[in-house]
């Protein structure tokens, strides 16, 4: 057995009481001990239902860090622009991508082409909850409004970082030709080269497994080549444009609150009866970022 | 489009004539260039096929890392061991694993526990070809004898690092339980916190795609709830015991040749039509290590 205990969402609810207090809680004790202030509601607002025949995907938009490409993606999901188009890559180790591979669809009043919104500067992205650990690609990383970030104290700019799970908007060579007409999902180990050379625009909080474990493509870069092999979008929607009873009543764990600090402390010195040496330290990519389903 | 030009073993035969050159030659340029001793064999005597419906996985053991591992493994796999078992766990953004769930199969004479292989001495891994950059759990990374790894100058240990398409021997909470009847490989985001805290042996050297795109378990730990989501294996072969005409003649770019040195840099400070800001820095579990095939 090798040993980890990933933290999966619906497993907080119903959890039952807690074990006796031992001098290093599990993750789960430490959770099942949140006050209510710890966690926020995920705005309807800024979250997509991307639908797919194998399940739902929730994707939480960034509007903090990404604010044009967030609005724009919102016009392109509410003129059913998504809908019917389909996955169109799968890079093993690296992303999975969809949206209109022809560009041919007509995008519903949104932009084609936005200014790239690859960092921001500090007061756009506080509080910053730093970690203590030096990261191989930033001076400083952490977490910023629920998301993975780093920053940089000289510049006084801060950005997302490439994290598994993130979403990004493709662009073309033109560092502002991107629009969020075409999305990727990281799917493998953290491309950090990639910060700051793409706008992400969020995250996956729900079905990146149904993402990772697509077929590859074996065009180049993963693109697949013949149509048969894409998984077709039924469509994606905006959770405020459903119905309140049909929506995920997702919660996230504040990343700026007490219990997200006690989590960092458990992770970077995770000592249990199978580590023997616990690392002391922890990757702002490996630090998961725990999400809850609230009860009606 | 979200560009990324990852290394595919097959891509590297029959490479047409370099573009003229440029102030920053791409990945395939340098390849392309490099002189044949900056290649080496793979070991058969190292090499094992595990084959699937799916496809043949590759994997490349360590005996400078793992010796002992590595013995016992040859011996399991040379009794046919594995063969008819199946994958029995996938668990996303972590592991797939395989092996006897039920340990019930007899050992064909490998043994059932060895002591851990967490590192070595210094110069059981010479030599050792360090990264520039700073890393966030270890005081320096780099590669050895062409897998990633890790070291400490104080202690003067080194140890393979986690980074994916890593294989490592599954174990109980003893330390010395493992023995390499049951191993895993990394699909996600390098999990780090690993190092030093269970066996690791080889790297998947080809088809990790295939294993990295099994549907996931949804049982604990990702493992398969039931039997008929396991993928059977059907065999694991050590290449050495094939016919020489059956054999993937695969070759390795040395890690400590002046052709990987070229491409550290070029990975490090990547820059062409589509980057805009070259990362500067380079993660040990981001630098592509090249596989090519040989022609007969």
């Amino acid at each position: 057995m090798l040993g980890k205990t990933l933290l999966v969402a619906g497993l907080l609810i119903g959890l039952a009481t807690p074990a006796p207090a031992s001098p290093a809680p599990s993750m789960a004790q430490i959770l099942a001990q949140s006050p209510p202030g710890d966690w926020r509601p995920v705005d309807p607002e800024n979250t997509l239902y991307l639908n797919l025949a194998q399940g739902r995907v929730i994707i939480e938009l960034s509007p903090i860090f990404a604010p044009n490409h967030v609005a724009n993606i919102k016009r392109l999901v509410r003129a059913g622009f998504f809908d019917g188009l389909a996955i169109v890559r799968s890079q093993d180790d690296y992303v999975v991508q969809w949206g209109d591979a022809e560009a041919k669809r007509p995008l519903g009043g949104a932009q084609r082409a936005l200014k790239a919104e690859f960092d921001r500067a500090y007061g756009a992205a506080e509080p910053f909850a730093p970690l203590p650990d030096p990261d191989t690609y930033a001076a400083q990383v952490g977490f910023a409004g629920g998301f993975p970030a780093a920053r940089d104290p000289r510049s006084h700019r801060t950005w997302l970082t490439h994290c598994y799970g993130m979403v990004g908007a493709g662009r073309d060579n033109d560092a502002d030709s991107g629009s969020g007409a075409e999305l990727y999902a990281v799917i493998g180990q953290a491309p950090r080269q990639l910060d700051r050379n793409v706008t992400l625009v969020g995250r996956v909080v729900r079905g990146i497994d149904v993402l990772a474990a697509m077929p590859r493509g074996h065009g180049d870069l993963g693109f697949y080549q013949t149509a048969a092999e894409r998984t077709p979008i039924i469509s994606i929607k905006m959770a405020a444009d459903l119905p309140p009873g049909e929506r995920v009543k997702l919660q996230a764990l504040r990343t700026d609150s007490p219990t997200f600090a006690a989590l960092i402390h458990n992770r970077r010195f995770r000592k249990d009866d199978w580590y023997k040496t616990p690392a002391g330290r922890i990757d702002v990519c490996n630090m998961p970022l725990p999400m809850r389903e609230a009860r009606n």
